[in-house]
């Protein structure tokens, strides 16, 4: 199904979005029943075609090694049995969610009697651009119908026959249960020149959303015409402060750091109030060393923690992904924020206090997407922040900021009932 | 107070941009009761100091003539003893509205007992670009403050002395209640390329909102790094349903009409279903020529309107903004639907109905901004809705679409309660 040599890309990518345009209209329209019967059939597609799936799958692994891509990414772009199962339950969890569409999500009463309703309403076309994991297209396809949007999928050269594939079901679902078939249309080249196409299509695209590497999201941002949703690096942080309970602490920080390596919510840093640096910071560094994570600290902590490393500005600044933290130990509360805002990210930081106003201040003073008190900052998901689904993890203040589900993909409208009300 | 010869713009906009960020910062964390203040000293500043004003704007009137004002656009700006009353009772108004920050839109308790609450905050920085009326620039600093954004203003150069006279009372009111002097700040050079400078500064500006003529938009739109509100044209429509009221539909369609011509919602093309065209139109008809409103309809308008001039699809795509409506004859809802998709603005649009399926059916379909069943079109705006205070109509879908008030101007961060929790 790839684009034929020759033909015109920027045809190709207008009539992709013509199409999606087309489908959003019907998709807007369409009940709440027709989605969740084409989510379940998906579900159902998914687990009874395992092993076209599987062929299509070994087809991008057998390419894996002509795209470099290390052991990590050839593990991501396995469709294994346990890996489908887990696509078909989630499209079966967005299935079970609250219809999104019509809620009324405020209204009014004025004193001339006009009845005013706000009314939530897709966005209308999504444009979802991502890297090599092949499960993310069904998950992303699910949220955006879901929200009644269409959906043009971008997603990596690496895994274009697993996610023609998934597509495939998609489509056969939605001919078995009325879903517009472009509801969910997916890139069918690897040519990088189609998203700079659609990327211009700011008529017929009304939000693009990239998930991946800074440079994809730098890319998009730059380029798109219409708005982007970003996904921008996560440099989170543990502040244990003086009034800490430290085995919390400790095992906040633990968790923070150890529980996934790799993901944007991971802490990168830790911050320690001098008056428990002496007493907590040797623990917490035994603890963190035994999970094999290198220590790079400030002078302050190196004289605690003889095993520490130099942290430079650069590594306070820097997001790891990866088996390394920084440390640093502050004189108030007042230095920690000061620290955290500005070498942070504003994607997700958190405090350990048994202080009120102290927990107080850090949430208000704080310019993150997410502040917690007394948890980790892994809890920064869409799911665990129970919005039932999510297309990532926006670092905007625009439109939507922290974790995207399915509501954070509408808009709203306004409707307005009156019985023949003019202007004075 | 103009920015001196030689002065390096990209600089002096820089300065702007970072003044403004560190403004921002400190009014994220003051109190509403600052806010209250500032904005009833600057009212009481405004009433006190009539004399300074005028003198201010009779040098931006003696110059008008120079940049080709016409009558109307000489009337907006003028500052007479109205107007800066107007101005006052605006501020005051802001002033009583509810504190939007630090508001708990939505909070949920997680099952492993996380305390989830989505939280108000501010934008940040609020770039507001505006033609000619100075009364503006008090309406923009009152609403873009009080919802705890800095804002630089950049008002026409028509006005830029009355502007200056007024920002300086905003100061002079800001020094004496300690709201950050650069909370507002007003562009001090009339060169355009200061704009150009300004919209690149994405990283110290969160959004952009133009209000004007729609090259003013238009540009804003491309230039802009930063998001941008946009407001464009309203082509509104008044469909009168085959089930309408038709006394109530002639009230609705002369008021949606005629109440102020040059305005966004004012309604700009009539809709007629077959069925009562014959009856309805030579009255409603007769009653817009008598407001001096010229009628362009289709075939079945003009065999039903003698007086009618015809209509070309232009027409129906065109925002006259003055005396003039465009009309159409429809067989169906269907019809009428698609008629004001197609040829409208998205913006606002009308039904006037007796039948409740009908009114439903359009209130779902038509994809504007503000839908309304039997009122006039001339009811979408932030005071009519109830905002209390309006910066503009946003034609966007992303973010904010309708009148923008106090709350359209904020974002929001997740702040989370545990004690302890880890991830699992």
């Amino acid at each position: 199904m790839a684009v034929a040599d020759g033909i015109d890309l920027g045809k190709y990518c207008r009539e992709l979005g013509e199409r999606a345009r087309a489908a959003s209209v019907e998709l807007a329209r369409a009940g709440g029943a027709m989605k969740i019967a084409w989510l379940r059939r998906s579900a159902g597609l998914l687990r009874a075609n395992q092993k076209a799936l599987a062929e299509a799958n070994a087809r991008d692994l057998a390419a894996a090694p002509t795209f470099g891509l290390t052991d990590a990414q050839i593990d991501r772009l396995q469709l294994s049995p346990k890996v489908i199962e887990s696509m078909a339950v989630g499209l079966e969890e967005v299935a079970a969610l609250a219809e999104p569409i019509g809620e009324v999500i405020e209204s009014t009463i004025r004193p001339n009697g006009l009845d005013i309703s706000k009314i939530r309403v897709p966005l209308g076309v999504v444009f979802f651009i991502y890297e090599s994991r092949p499960n993310v297209t069904a998950d992303a396809a699910a949220i955006c119908v879901k929200s009644g949007n269409a959906v043009i999928l971008r997603g990596g050269k690496e895994a274009l026959h697993s996610n023609q594939a998934i597509v495939e079901l998609l489509h056969q679902a939605a001919a078995e249960t009325g879903l517009p078939a472009d509801a969910v249309q997916l890139v069918n080249t690897t040519d990088r020149e189609a998203v700079g196409h659609l990327l211009a299509l700011n008529e017929l695209i009304d939000v693009a959303i990239p998930r991946g590497g800074e440079s994809l999201i730098r890319r998009v941002a730059a380029e798109a015409k219409m708005p982007v949703i970003k996904h921008f690096h996560g440099n989170c942080h543990v502040y244990v402060d003086r009034a800490a309970d430290l085995e919390m602490a400790e095992r906040i920080t633990v968790n923070a750091k150890c529980h996934r390596l790799g993901v944007c919510n991971a802490a990168e840093s830790l911050v320690v109030h001098r008056d428990v640096a002496p007493k907590f910071l040797p623990k917490v560094a035994a603890a963190l060393i035994a999970q094999g994570i290198e220590l790079r600290g400030d002078g302050r902590t190196r004289s605690l923690v003889p095993q520490s490393k130099s942290a430079t500005d650069e590594d306070f600044a820097t997001e790891y992904l990866g088996p390394i933290i920084s440390i640093k130990v502050v004189d108030s509360l007042a230095e920690a924020i000061e620290h955290i805002n500005h070498f942070g990210s504003h994607h997700t930081d958190a405090i350990v206090t048994s202080d009120l106003n102290t927990a107080r201040q850090f949430a208000a003073a704080v310019d993150s997407a997410a502040v917690l008190v007394n948890a980790s900052t892994r809890f920064n998901d869409g799911f665990e922040f129970g919005l039932g689904a999510e297309i990532g993890i926006s670092t905007d203040k625009f439109h939507a900021r922290g974790p995207c589900g399915i509501k954070e993909l509408t808009s709203y409208k306004y409707v307005v009932y009156g019985d023949g009300q003019i202007r004075q």
